[in-house]
C-alpha cells in the first residue's frame, strides 16, 4: 500500500508545470499554495522558465536540491506519463495529477490512465488524480489546488471559535465539489482537515483516503461526492470500519436521476449502478445519503455537535419565541418522521408559571416575545429538555439580534453541560457573527432551514439506531454440498431458466416446493397428474423461450375435471405455438391452484456496481404500477427482511388491515432470507431471479411460489442489465 | 370597506403606548419608527410620561395637536378596546394592534377581540391585529413594528441594485415570520414594497391586504405566510384576481402536519382545514406552495426575474464548467419533474468547437475549467439558450470569484436582451457581493440551492400552463328543479343515507342508475327480482343504523338460482340482525353483479375551512393502504377531473398498461363532474358521500356504481368530522 502521509502531509513540494502566468490555472495553483503559510519547501518546476513567480524554476524533478515527498503535476495530458515516471525513479513518493484528458476524454486518455496506474504501482507511489482539482490538508496550511475556495481573499483556513470541538473532512471525486464544499462551510465555522478531490481515481480511491484517515483518527466526520464507486468490497469494508468506529460518512450521491447517470458515465467513464442500488448498500452500512450541498452541510453540523449525545428516539420538544416559527418548526419534524408530542403533566405545569396566557406549553412550547424578555431562551430549553416526554429538544430563535443569547450565555453552557440530550437551535432570521460565535462556543449547530434541522435530527436518531443493531449478520451459510451442487446444476442450465427448471435449482435452498407440481407431456398425463393433485390446477408451458407465459397465452387456470385438463393442455400448448412457433417447448407444468393470500414479487436483480440485490414489493397490476417495492444487498437476516418489508408504503396490509387476519411475515420474510443466500452463493452466475408472484398466506400457513424465473449472466457487464427479467426490472427502474 | 391606504401610507402616526425603555417591546417600537427616514409625524402617546425618547408625548390620541391617520396601539389587551373606541371617536382611519392576549389567549380575549371588531366596523377604520407584529412601507421608510429586521444596524431598507426590477410584498399572519421573510431576503437584494403582518385579523385579512396591493398595481409577487383563512369565499375570490392579474401568489402555509395543526388551533384560536384541502384549493386558483423560507425566496427570485419570459415548457438545458456541479442540477431538476434532454445535433456540433474533449456537449454541458477561461460563461449559455431542444437555460458557476462574470458581462446583458426563454445561475460556492450585483443588473437570478433553482423552474412552468389554461369553468348547472327536488328530498332524509336512498338522490344528477337494482322485503321478492334481472346478483342489507353493510356480513355476493337467492337473503338478514339487533331495515336490495373493471373510490367530504372536496383514489384495500387519492375543490369540469385523475400516481392503470384495454376514463370524469355538482350544490346538507367502490369498465362500456353513501351534516362545523364516512375519511387523512 502506498504512503498516503507522503501525499497529504509532504515536507517539501514540487509543482511541475508551474507558470508565472497566474491567470492559468498553473500559475494560479502555485499562487495559491505560496499564499498560505505552509511550512515545507516548495518547488517549481518549469521546462521554459527559470524564474516562476519570483522563485528559481528548476527543469525537471531529478534537477531539485532535495528529493520531494510530493510532486503535482500540471502539464498537459501527453506528459504527464513521461513526468510521473521521472518522478518515480527520483524516488518521490507522492503525486497529485491535476491534467485533464483521461479516462474521461476517449480511449487515447484510457490508455494514459493505464499507464499512470502502472507507474504507481511499480514505484508504490501515492497518487491522487488524474483529472482532479488537488487537496488541502488545513493543519499543514496546504493547498495544493487552484479552487477559488483557497484563495486568502476567501478567509483564513480555521474558524476563531470551531463547531463541536471536532474535524471534518471532505473526499470528493468532483474537484468543483469538493472544495464548494469547504466554501460553504466557512460561515458555519466547522474546524476542516482535508479536503481532498480524486478526479478519475487510477489508483487512490474515496475509500482509500477515508481508511487512512480513520487510522489516523483525526476525523469525527466525513463528507464524501461521489459519482460512481470504482471498487465496491473495499467501499463496504471501509464503510464497516467507519460504522464501527462511529464516525458517520456523509454521502452526496452525484448522478441519482437518469440524466445525471448519463453524464456520470460520460464524465468519469465509469459504470453508474442504480441510485436504488446506491442507496440500499448504503442504507446497509450506516452511511448517510443528502442530496444537496444544504444537507450535506445540516448534517455535519449535526454529527460534530450532537456526536457524544445522538438522541434515543424520535420525540422532540420545540422551544420558540414566535408562534408561527415554532409551528412551521413542528411541520418540519413531522415531515422528517420525528414526533412532536404534547409534554408530560409536570413539564407542562413547571412551564406554565412561566408561560402568558396568550402562549401555550403543549409542544411546540411557544413562550412568546414576552416570555423571552422575561426568563431568556436557556431556562426554557432547560426546562423542556428535562421533559421524559421528549428525546431532544430543538430552539427556535432570532439570530439576528443576539443580545438574547449573550445574556443567557451562562445558563445555556450550563444547559450543555448537564442534559444528556442534544439541542439543536433553528433561527428564522439571519444571524449576526456574534450569535454564531456564541451558539459555537456553547457547542449547539445552528440551523438556517427548519426541514434542514429536522432532517438532520432525524438521521441523527437514525445512525444511532443503526450503530446500536448487531453489526453482525445472523447468516445461516449453505452447506457446502448444496452450494457446490447447485453450481454445477447452474451452470449446465440454459441462460433463461424457466419454471420447473427454477423449482428444481432453488428446492436445496427451502424455497417453494408448496405447490411444485408436475411436469407432463400430453393431455392425459396433465388428466392424470390433476387427478393425483386433487382440486383445481394451473397449466404452464415451460420453455425457455417464453419466459413471460401469461402474455403468451400459455397459462390456463383453474381446470377442474379430465376433461378440462385435457382441452386446457391442448390450448395452452396451441397458445404458445402461436406465440413462438419455433420455441423448444420443455412440457407443460400441472400445478395446484394456490389458497388465497396477499401477493408480493421477490426478486433479485444483477446491479453493475454491487452485484445482487434483493427486490421485495407487493404484487399485483396496480402495486407494480405504484413502485412500492424496497431493495437490500444480500445476504439478509430475519432481522433485516423484516424492516425491509416494513420499509413497504404498503406494508399495512399484512397485518390486521381491515380486520382481516395477519398475514404470514415470518414465511415471507424466511423466503427472503433463502432466496438472498442463494443470490450471495450464486453472484456470478445470477442476472435476475423472479418469484412473481408469491401468496403470503394467513399466518401460520407460510407462502406460495407461484411463478419463478432465472435469467443468467451472459457474458460481461456490460450485458448485464439486457439479461435482467423484464417486469422485476421494471418495478426496479419505477422506484428509482 | 375601510381605507387601507390609512393604514399603510398615513401621513401622522400617533405610537400609543410608546415608551422611553427601549428595552422594552413599546420603547422599541418607538425607537425602530425613528430610525428610518419616514416623512411623516410621529406622536408618542403615554400616559405616564411627558417626554418618550426626548420627544413630547400627550396623554391621549384626542390631545394630540392633529388628527393622525394611523394610531398604534402596544398597550396591555386589557385597554385596548377603550383605546381603538377614541381613536374611533377621534376620527383616526386607522390602527395596527400589536398588543396579545386576544383570541388566542382563552375566551375573554375571544371577547375583547370581538369588541375590536365591533368598534372597526362602527368607525369604517382599517385595523391591523390584534397580536400581529405591526408592519413596514417601505417606499414611505415606514417601519411600524419591533422587529430585529427593521433596525438600522440590519442595513438598508432598499437594495442597491434591486433584482428583476419588481416589487415583493409579504403579507403573514405571524409577525415573527412574516419579518424573517424580508430579513432573510437580503442578500438576494429583492425590492420589497410592503411587510404586513395581520396578527388575529380581527378585520383586516390576508386576502384584503392582496386585494388592496393588487388595485394599487406596484406589487409584483406575493409572499404570504398563512396558518389559516379566516374567511374562504374571500380568499378564493383574490387568488383568481391575482391569478387573472399574472402577479402570483407564494403562500408557505404554517401548520400541514398534526403537531402544527394543533399548535395553529391553540395559537390563532381558529379551526384549521385539512392541509390536504388547502392544497387541492391552491392548486385549483394557481396558489403556488413552499414548505420553507428557502423555497419562498427561490420561487420570489425566480418570479422577480423572469416575470416575462416564464418557460413554456419543462426541457431545460445546464451549462457547467464544473462536470460533478452539473451532474447534480440535473438530478436536482430530473428530482423537480423537469426533462434534461440531450441536445440537437446542430447545437452540439457548434458547441463541439469550444468544449475540450473532456468535456462533452451533451447536456448537462461540461465546458470545463478550461472552456471557460477560453470562451467565458455567457457565450456557451447563448449557445445552449438557442437549442431548439430546451425551453430555460440553467449556468451553473462559482460565484465566489466574480472575475469571469464581469469580463462577460456585455455577452450576458445581451443574452438577457435577446433570448425568450428564462436564465437561471447556481453557484456551488458562496458569491461575493460583486457577483450578486452583476447577476441582478443583468437580471439573472442566483440560487444557492440546487434542488431550490430546479424547484422554482418547475413552478415557473406549472404557473404559465395555469395561466394559459381556459380560467372558466365549463359549468353544467343543475337545472333549478331537479336541485331543489333534490334538496327537499335532502332535508326529509336521514343524518345517514343508505345505498337505495342515496341511488334516488344522486340518479337526477346522471349518477348511477346503471345497476341500480331492486328493493324487496322478502326471500321470494328477491327471487323474482333476481330473476328478472337475470345473471348472477348481490344482495345488500339497506339501514341506515348499518352503514357499512359488508363489515356486518349484510351483503351476498354472486347469488343465482330462486333457491339460493331466497337462502342468501335469509342469511344476509339474520346477518344484519346479529350485527346490529335493534336497527331498523328498511329492505333488501338485489342488484346485478357489476362487470369487470378498475376499481376506483369517489368521494365527497366536507372540509372545516374549504367545504366540499371531491376526492378519487385506486380502490381495493392494497389502493387504500397506500393512500393514493387525488382531492380537489367543487365544481369541475371534465378537464379538470381528467387533470385529477393523472395525478394519481397509480393512473397507469387507466391505460394500456399491460396490453389491456384503456379504461373508460371519460365516464369516470363525467361521474366526477356530476358528483362535484351535487355537492356543490348541496354543499351546506352534505357531510360525505361514497361511492365505494366504482367499476371503471373499459373504454365505451361506462362505469359501475356498486355502493354508495351520503351522511349528512348534523351540526356546527365542530361536529363535522365526527360524521364523516370512516372509510373515505381514513383514505383523505393517510394522504395527508
Amino acid at each position: 500500500m502506498p504512503d498516503i502521509a507522503s501525499l497529504l502531509w509532504p515536507r517539501s513540494v514540487a509543482v511541475v508545470g508551474a507558470s508565472s502566468d497566474t491567470h492559468a490555472l498553473r500559475g494560479r495553483i502555485f499562487e495559491t499554495i505560496r499564499g498560505q503559510p505552509f511550512a515545507g519547501h516548495i518547488y517549481p518546476v518549469s521546462r521554459s522558465a527559470t524564474v516562476v513567480q519570483g522563485e528559481t524554476a528548476y527543469p525537471s524533478v531529478d534537477a531539485l536540491p532535495e528529493r520531494p515527498d510530493l510532486a503535482i503535476l500540471i502539464v498537459p495530458a501527453a506528459y504527464v506519463v513521461a513526468e510521473l515516471e521521472r518522478c518515480g525513479r527520483a524516488g518521490v513518493k507522492a503525486a497529485a495529477i491535476l491534467s485533464s484528458g483521461f479516462a474521461e476524454a476517449g480511449e487515447n486518455g484510457v490508455q494514459l490512465q493505464r499507464e499512470i496506474t502502472a507507474i504507481a504501482q511499480r514505484y508504490d507511489m501515492a497518487v491522487s488524480g488524474p483529472n482532479s482539482e488537488g487537496f488541502t490538508n488545513i493543519a499543514a496550511a496546504l493547498c495544493a489546488n487552484f479552487s477559488p475556495a483557497s484563495d486568502k481573499s476567501a478567509g483564513p483556513l480555521t474558524p476563531s471559535r470551531p463547531l463541536g470541538g471536532g474535524q471534518v473532512s471532505v473526499i470528493s471525486q468532483s474537484g468543483g465539489l469538493g472544495f464548494a464544499c469547504f466554501d460553504r462551510a466557512r460561515p458555519r465555522e466547522f474546524l476542516f482537515r482535508y479536503i481532498v478531490t480524486t478526479g478519475n481515481e487510477a489508483t487512490l480511491e474515496v475509500a482509500d483516503l477515508v481508511d487512512y484517515m480513520l487510522d489516523e483518527g483525526k476525523t469525527d466526520v466525513f463528507l464524501l461526492l461521489i459519482e460512481a464507486i470504482k471498487t465496491p468490497a473495499k467501499f463496504k469494508r471501509v464503510a464497516e470500519k467507519a460504522l464501527k468506529a462511529g464516525k458517520p460518512l456523509i454521502v452526496g450521491k452525484i448522478g441519482q436521476s437518469e440524466p445525471g447517470r448519463r453524464a456520470v458515465m460520460s464524465h468519469t467513464a465509469a459504470l453508474a449502478g442504480a441510485a436504488t442500488a446506491y442507496s440500499a448498500v448504503f442504507e446497509r452500512y450506516g452511511v448517510i445519503e443528502a442530496r444537496d450541498f444544504d444537507e450535506v452541510l445540516d448534517l455535519a453540523a449535526g454529527f460534530l455537535a450532537c456526536k457524544g449525545k445522538l438522541p434515543v428516539g424520535k420525540r422532540v420538544g420545540i422551544c420558540t419565541a414566535s408562534g408561527g416559527a415554532g409551528i412551521w418548526m413542528a411541520d418540519a419534524c413531522a415531515a422528517a418522521g420525528l414526533d412532536v408530542p404534547t409534554l408530560d403533566d409536570a413539564t407542562r405545569a413547571e412551564l406554565s408559571t412561566h408561560v402568558p396566557p396568550y402562549g401555550t406549553s403543549q409542544n411546540p412550547v411557544d413562550f412568546t416575545a414576552q416570555g423571552v424578555q422575561k426568563l431568556g431562551y436557556a431556562e426554557f430549553a432547560r426546562i423542556v429538555a428535562r421533559s421524559p416526554s421528549i428525546d431532544s429538544v430543538i430552539v427556535v430563535i432570532t439570530a439576528r439580534r443576539s443580545a438574547f443569547l449573550e445574556a443567557d450565555l451562562p445558563k445555556f453552557k450550563e444547559l450543555a453541560r448537564t442534559t444528556e440530550k442534544p439541542v439543536l437551535m433553528w433561527s428564522y432570521t439571519l444571524p449576526s457573527e456574534r450569535t454564531t460565535e456564541i451558539l459555537n462556543d456553547i457547542g449547539f449547530p445552528l440551523f438556517m432551514s427548519a426541514p434542514g434541522c429536522a432532517r438532520t435530527l432525524r438521521k441523527l436518531v437514525d445512525y444511532r439506531a443503526r450503530r446500536e443493531q448487531s453489526e453482525t449478520i445472523v447468516d445461516t451459510p449453505t452447506p457446502r454440498a448444496t452450494r457446490e451442487e447447485t453450481a454445477a446444476a447452474l451452470a449446465k442450465s440454459p441462460a433463461i431458466i424457466c419454471e420447473y427448471r427454477a423449482q428444481t435449482l432453488l428446492a436445496p435452498y427451502g424455497i417453494g416446493g408448496k405447490n411444485a407440481g408436475q411436469i407432463v407431456h400430453s393431455g392425459d398425463e396433465a388428466a392424470a397428474a390433476a387427478k393425483a393433485l386433487g382440486g383445481p390446477v394451473a397449466l404452464k408451458v415451460q420453455s425457455a423461450e417464453i419466459p413471460h407465459k401469461t402474455e403468451a397465452g400459455a397459462v390456463i387456470l383453474n381446470l377442474e375435471g379430465p376433461e378440462n385438463v385435457r382441452t386446457g393442455y391442448d390450448s395452452a400448448l396451441a397458445a404458445a405455438k402461436g406465440f413462438a412457433p419455433t420455441a423448444q417447448i420443455d412440457g407443460v407444468l400441472v400445478q395446484p391452484m394456490a389458497a388465497a393470500g396477499r401477493e408480493v414479487i421477490v426478486g433479485i436483480n444483477h446491479d453493475l456496481t454491487w452485484g445482487p440485490l434483493l427486490l421485495v414489493g407487493l404484487g399485483g397490476v396496480l402495486a407494480e404500477a405504484l413502485g412500492d417495492v424496497a431493495v437490500a444487498p444480500v445476504p439478509l437476516d430475519q432481522a433485516q427482511a423484516r424492516a425491509l418489508v416494513r420499509r413497504l408504503k404498503g406494508a399495512d396490509i399484512f397485518g390486521r388491515y381491515r380486520g382481516q387476519a395477519p398475514a404470514d411475515i415470518e414465511a415471507l420474510t424466511w423466503l427472503m432470507v433463502r432466496l438472498s443466500q442463494f443470490a450471495y452463493d450464486h453472484a456470478e452466475e445470477i442476472s435476475a431471479i423472479d418469484l412473481n408472484p408469491v401468496i403470503v398466506h394467513d399466518a401460520g400457513d407460510g407462502v406460495t411460489v407461484v411463478d419463478a424465473l432465472i435469467t443468467k449472466r451472459r457474458g460481461g457487464a456490460a450485458e448485464l442489465h439486457d439479461a435482467g427479467s423484464v417486469e422485476t426490472k421494471a418495478v426496479l427502474h419505477d422506484s428509482v
